[in-house]
């Protein structure tokens, strides 16, 4: 089964947008066994929508677009695609409800522009849109399809994961692919590919394997295709077991599960609770543990100290050892996962210290240079790491390390 | 003049890779006049490189493809081209000698593959390729123009930038383009069309505007086309003052700058500090702020006041007062705002306590409810939100009000 992706927004193509929609779409289509042929991002132009429309239908028989679905004057998707497929626009009575609603939670009323997002083709088959307020539509013409969704992305994937991709899986006859993601944390790309050589090498040929390396993880993807389910799934076990042979906890999920929903669930099991003190990471570790719904049930805070008064005076460190030793330093790391249990009264912390960059590095300490801490009643652990010249990628490097020392203190305490 | 880009791999079609080339380029062509008509990813075959060059060939006199130019067999671009355009693919003395070179360092002998690599069409334009062995290859036949980059974003920029850029500035006879970026805050989609509707219908016909969206913040962006830069710029001062006079303080900035650059500007150039206490926002303020190089020199920490306990423990807000009113309240979340500047040492301040969702509302209190403080030494300003029913996008939403509301207190005082 081939598919294709149009994106519309006149902002993809002056270069302020970049287009990530497709990317995601194409790979949670190809995991249900559905192919992506070609993307194409187009103007918010009718002449552009009705032509891509068409070449993509010469070639393939679904197509998927995303964009220009908005309540202003420069978003014309509906109209286009409601001509094109001869329908009439009509209201949504739950559509216009919805919109009314969510108006009324910022005490605003109806507008025209309002008015005519609650209008849906009549020929269509609509799909919720949970999120926001443009529907998703789905056009049929001659055993052809086009599906048209907003273009803003949480509200894409939210309606292709909670409805659009199983609907696909029933309505088309699609091949059983399986997919096995292993996480995999404290190793890079190249060790981690040396370490597997022998492994790889004897993978049997119906295994795909891909690498795919993101600051401080990196998730191997087992990809299977073929008829018998059962059958690649005994193919994936057998491969799991020569994996955690060689990896151990290196290991730290399967199925591309985060490593801070990991820590989560460690947290809820031993009903424990988590603080941080971030200094270099400040405060993405935090933000990355809140930004899980259900957060509150076992993270109680953060200190970002930034300053080494915050250390200090909010943390308890010693102000001698931050003279004697530098912030960044083993002695002040650990005082500050000590003091983040004690402030914030948690039983475990994880405590950042370091140069995240681009300035502030020396020949002892350059920049990339992190010292972490992590804490518990009995024990703390800290180690130093060295990674790399950019910032982002320090912040980001540092908070995954910081997590999964927790999560190993955790599982041998 | 219209372009259009080509990007081949099927890694961009499997979702493993965004496609971030296109949109720099087209940032890029923009500059210098050449607008981007059309974005397509293709796989590596020959039939979808021909099929996709014929198409855009009928549409536009120019297209820029980059991708599938690698060593290994998969990439078979210039053997396409070549065959396309009817060249003989010939050795390249100065490009072997340059591999050769290369391999050498890594005391590597040539094989098949990098002799393969030292060909060139005889009938293209090589542009030399400073960061790699892939060359550019400018393909020109009755007025339609060809051009195909390597894939590596470094390389593809470089070549860009070097050269390319130039060569096509002096080949086409290109208009002037302006845009201009107008940042606003604190006013939804709908509602900002709604202000705008008097003011954008008469906008003179040169202008063409967007809205585009994201969470909390609207960006509004004015094209503009024509032959005279002097006249386009008077078009787009005119405009602009039409716009601050409908829109006031809720623009905060011209030209795609971030709110958080924007505070970091103001504190930079009043010599003041900054400190957050985050409940429902979880440390994403801080995160965001400290995201950005230079952050340690206004920024001075954050307290994540996830539980009661570190609210009333470390920011010394009343324990009758969560009581009396609910950590989400007015009371508390001043005291918030109070008590950040004073443990932290900070000038200014913001506080969030709200209910992120997707649990935790009531009829009172629905989820997307926030209180947002901001804290001078003089003053102390709040206001309470309602955004939406997604965690997310309430974090994000919240931290923008909250930056906004610090930014107009700082104008203000």
């Amino acid at each position: 089964m081939q598919a294709e992706i149009i994106t519309i927004g006149d902002e993809i193509l002056i270069g302020q947008v970049v287009d990530t929609n497709s990317a995601w779409m194409s790979k949670e289509l190809n995991e249900i066994g559905i192919s992506v042929n070609r993307i194409t991002s187009i103007s918010d132009t009718s002449e552009a929508i009705i032509s891509s429309i068409e070449e993509a239908m010469s070639r393939v028989d679904l197509v998927l677009m995303t964009g220009g679905l908005g309540p202003t004057n420069d978003d014309i998707t509906k109209k286009t695609l409601s001509d094109y497929f001869a329908c009439e626009l009509v209201q949504d009575n739950g559509l216009y409800e919805k919109i009314e609603e969510r108006l009324a939670r910022y005490k605003i009323g109806m507008n025209a522009f309002n008015r005519e997002q609650a209008l849906v083709p009549d020929g269509a088959r609509i799909i919720n849109n949970d999120l926001g307020t443009a529907p998703c539509m789905w056009f049929s013409r001659e055993n052809k399809h086009v599906i048209s969704m907003p273009g803003v992305p949480f509200e894409m994937k939210n309606i292709m994961q909670s409805q659009l991709l199983s609907l696909l899986s029933d309505q088309f006859d699609c091949p059983c692919v399986l997919h096995q993601t292993v996480m995999v944390q404290g190793v890079g790309e190249s060790v981690l590919a040396e370490m597997l050589q022998d492994w790889e090498t004897n993978l049997p040929s119906v295994v795909k394997l891909a690498y795919l390396p993101s600051p401080g993880v990196v998730r191997l993807r087992l990809s299977l295709v073929g008829e018998d389910e059962a059958e690649l799934k005994t193919i994936i076990e057998d491969q799991l077991k020569g994996l955690k042979l060689i990896l151990g906890e290196r290991i730290f999920a399967f199925d591309d599960e985060q490593i801070e929903q990991v820590i989560a669930n460690l947290l809820l099991d031993q009903k424990k609770t988590l603080s941080t003190a971030e200094s270099c990471t400040g405060g993405n570790m935090a933000h990355m543990l809140t930004a899980m719904a259900g957060s509150s049930a076992y993270f109680k805070g953060s200190i970002v100290a930034y300053s080494n008064e915050v250390k200090a005076n909010v943390l308890g460190v010693n102000s001698n050892s931050i003279e004697d030793f530098g912030a960044v330093s083993q002695q002040v790391v650990e005082q500050m996962a000590v003091g983040s249990c004690k402030a914030i009264g948690s039983d475990y912390a994880i405590a950042t210290s370091g140069i995240a960059g681009p300035d502030g590095g020396t020949d002892e300490k350059p920049v990339g240079t992190v010292w972490i801490a992590v804490a518990s009643a009995n024990k703390v652990i800290s180690e130093k790491f060295v990674f790399s010249k950019e910032r982002g990628r320090n912040i980001r490097m540092a908070s995954m390390a910081g997590f999964n020392m927790v999560r190993k203190l955790m599982l041998n305490e």
